[in-house]
C-alpha cells in the first residue's frame, strides 16, 4: 500500500496535466461514465466540526478513491487549520487497498482551484486580462496559481478582502506570480474586471448586479452549502449564461441555490461545464454576454487527482529505479 | 498517524475485553448515544464487488471511525480472500487523522464472534452445553472462539456443513481448542443441541421448526442483506423470544427480514440486545423457551473493536518504553 504525505503529494501535482485529468472528469460526469453515490455526512457540534464521505468511480477506472474530509472551526484557537482530509484508494477489481493519499486537504485545494480556471477559460471573453479575486483564504492563492497555469500569466489580478490587511497579504504573497494589486473599493474593482473569481463563505450577497459590466465573466466556488450566497439574486437571475459543475448540485447547496428558490432561475437554464466541454457552442456566444459558473466541487474530481497522483508517483518510480 | 497490519492488529485483541466494549457499544446504542449515520454503498458490477462505509461516533468519545469493507466475488479465482477491508480513525475533536487500521476484515470477524457468543451468554439457558456451529467459514470458526472465550470451555460443540469434508476441516482444526465434532445429521444435531449458531449464506432456511427442541437459543449471524435467510418462517414467528443488534436493521435485511414482509411478527416482539444487556429481565424467563437472537452488524461495534485496539497499542507502546 503506498502511503503519501501532503508534501510528496504536492511535489507530484503538475497543474496542466492535472487540468486535462479533471477536463476529463467533468466530461465523463456528463456522459453519465461516473457512479457518484450520495455524499455520507457526520456531525460534532459540541466541537463545531462534521466530516464529509465522498467517494465515487469513473467507468473503467482501475481504482475507486474515498475522500474523507473534516471542518473544524474550533481549531483555530488551537493553532490548528480548520480543514483536513485525506484519499484511500481502492481497487475497483479486487478490493484491495492501493494507497493512502494523507494530503490534508491539498488535493481538495488544488482541483477546486483547477476547476475555476477551467470554467474561467471557458467562458471569459478570450482577451480577458483583468482578473478581480474575491476573498483572501486558501482558495484565493490557489485560484490565482491556477489561472495563472491555465489561462497565462498576462492575467493581471486584483485581490478585494473585507480585512483590506488579508487582501495585502495575499496581494503580496503572490506578487512574484503576476501582476497581484490589493483593492478597496469593490464596486469599482468589479467594474473594471473581465473575470472575477469568488471565493468567501458569504451568507449575504457581497456583489450586486448594477457593479457588473457587460462581457464579464464569474466563476464562483464560495458557496458550498445551504445558506451561502455571494452573488445577489438579481445577477444570477439576469445573467446571460448559467454553468455548474454540476446543475443539480449547485442548485440544492451552491450560489444558485437561493435564486432557484425564490423562482428567479430555471433548472434547465444551467449547464454543466461537462457538456460545454464537449460542446463549446453551448458557451459564451458573444463579448457582451454576462456569464456565470458556479462550482460546489465533484468527487469525480477526487478522483481524476487520485489518478493523477499515482500515475506521477508511478512514473517517479521507475525514473529513480532507472 | 499509527498505521497497524491485520497481525499486529489481531495481537492486541483481547476477546474478553473486546466483548465488554461491545457490550458497552450495544448499552449506548440502546440509550440513543450512537451516532449511526446510513451506511454507504457502491457496486462493481463487473466484478461481482461492492463496498460498503460505514462510519459512526460514541457520544463523548475522543475518536470516531470509518469502516470500509469490500467483498469481491471475483477473488477466489485470483487466490485473493473475496473479503478487505480497514479503518480510518480520526479525532472527533479536530478532525485530525489519529489511525489507520488495515485490519483486512480481522476486526470485524471478531466483533461478529463476539456478538454472537454475547447474544449466546445472555439468552441461551445457563446449563447449556452443546453448541451446534451451522456453516463452515470463518464466521464459524470465529465463533466457537468466541463462544469458549466468553462462555467456557466447557462447551462442546459440533459442526455441521453442507459440505461434509469442509465441516470435518473446521472440527480438527478447532479440535485443539474444545471438543469439536463434525456432523452429518442436520436435523438430530439440532435436537440435540442447547445453543444453534447460524452463519452461512443461505437464501433458502435450512433449520426447520419441528427440528427445534424446547429451549433451544438460536444465534442467526448469516442473514445480512435483503433475501438471506437461515431459519424457517414457522421456527421464527413461533420463537417465544426474538432479539437483535438493531431491530430495524435486522428487521430490513437480517433473519427476521422474511418473516416480518410475510406478516409473521411484528416489529415489537423484538428487543435489541443492548435493552436487554441494560434489563435481563427482558431476556429469557424460563428453561423452555425457544430464543433468537439475529445479529446483523453495528458501526458502534467497529467504534468498540476501533478504541479497544488503539487502547492495547498504547499500553503496549508505554510498556515498551518502561
Amino acid at each position: 500500500m503506498i502511503t503519501l504525505s501532503r508534501s510528496e503529494i504536492e511535489a507530484l501535482i503538475d497543474y496542466p496535466l492535472a487540468a486535462k485529468a479533471i477536463e476529463a472528469a467533468y466530461r465523463a460526469v456528463s456522459k453519465g461514465r461516473v457512479n457518484l453515490p450520495p455524499v455520507g455526512h457526520i456531525a460534532f457540534p459540541e466541537h463545531q466540526g462534521d466530516c464529509h464521505i465522498k467517494y465515487g468511480h469513473i467507468q473503467g477506472d482501475a481504482i475507486f478513491a474515498i475522500k474523507v474530509a473534516t471542518g473544524f472551526a474550533g481549531n483555530a484557537d488551537r493553532g490548528l487549520p480548520s480543514g483536513n482530509g485525506m484519499t484511500l484508494v481502492l481497487s475497483a477489481e479486487t478490493g484491495e487497498a492501493v494507497a493512502l493519499l494523507h494530503d490534508e486537504m491539498v488535493m481538495t485545494d488544488i482541483r477546486t482551484a483547477l476547476g475555476g480556471a477551467i470554467a474561467s477559460r471557458e467562458l471569459a471573453r478570450a482577451d480577458s486580462k483583468k482578473v478581480l479575486i474575491v476573498g483572501t483564504g486558501i482558495q484565493a492563492r490557489r485560484q490565482v496559481e491556477a489561472h495563472i497555469a491555465l489561462i497565462g500569466s498576462h492575467l493581471e489580478f486584483t485581490v478585494w478582502g473585507r480585512n483590506s490587511s488579508k487582501a495585502a497579504l495575499v496581494a503580496n504573497e503572490l506578487g512574484e506570480q503576476a501582476s497581484t494589486t490589493m483593492v478597496e473599493d469593490l464596486e469599482a474593482a468589479c467594474r473594471a474586471a473581465d473575470i472575477i473569481v469568488t471565493t468567501t463563505a458569504a451568507i449575504s450577497p457581497i456583489i450586486q448586479r448594477t457593479w457588473i459590466s457587460p462581457g464579464t465573466h464569474f466563476t464562483a466556488v464560495g458557496a458550498d452549502a445551504p445558506g451561502k450566497q455571494e452573488l445577489a439574486t438579481e445577477l444570477v437571475a439576469q445573467a446571460d449564461l448559467l454553468a455548474a459543475d454540476l446543475a443539480a448540485q449547485c442548485l440544492d447547496h451552491g450560489e444558485f441555490a437561493i435564486p432557484y428558490r425564490k423562482g428567479k432561475l430555471q433548472a434547465e437554464s444551467v449547464q454543466d461545464l461537462g457538456a460545454i466541454l464537449i460542446a463549446p457552442h453551448l458557451g459564451r456566444s458573444n463579448a457582451s454576454q454576462i456569464t456565470i459558473a458556479d462550482l460546489t466541487g465533484l468527487a469525480a474530481q477526487d478522483l481524476a487527482m487520485t489518478n493523477l497522483v499515482l500515475s506521477a508517483y508511478a512514473a517517479k518510480s521507475t525514473e529513480t529505479r532507472d
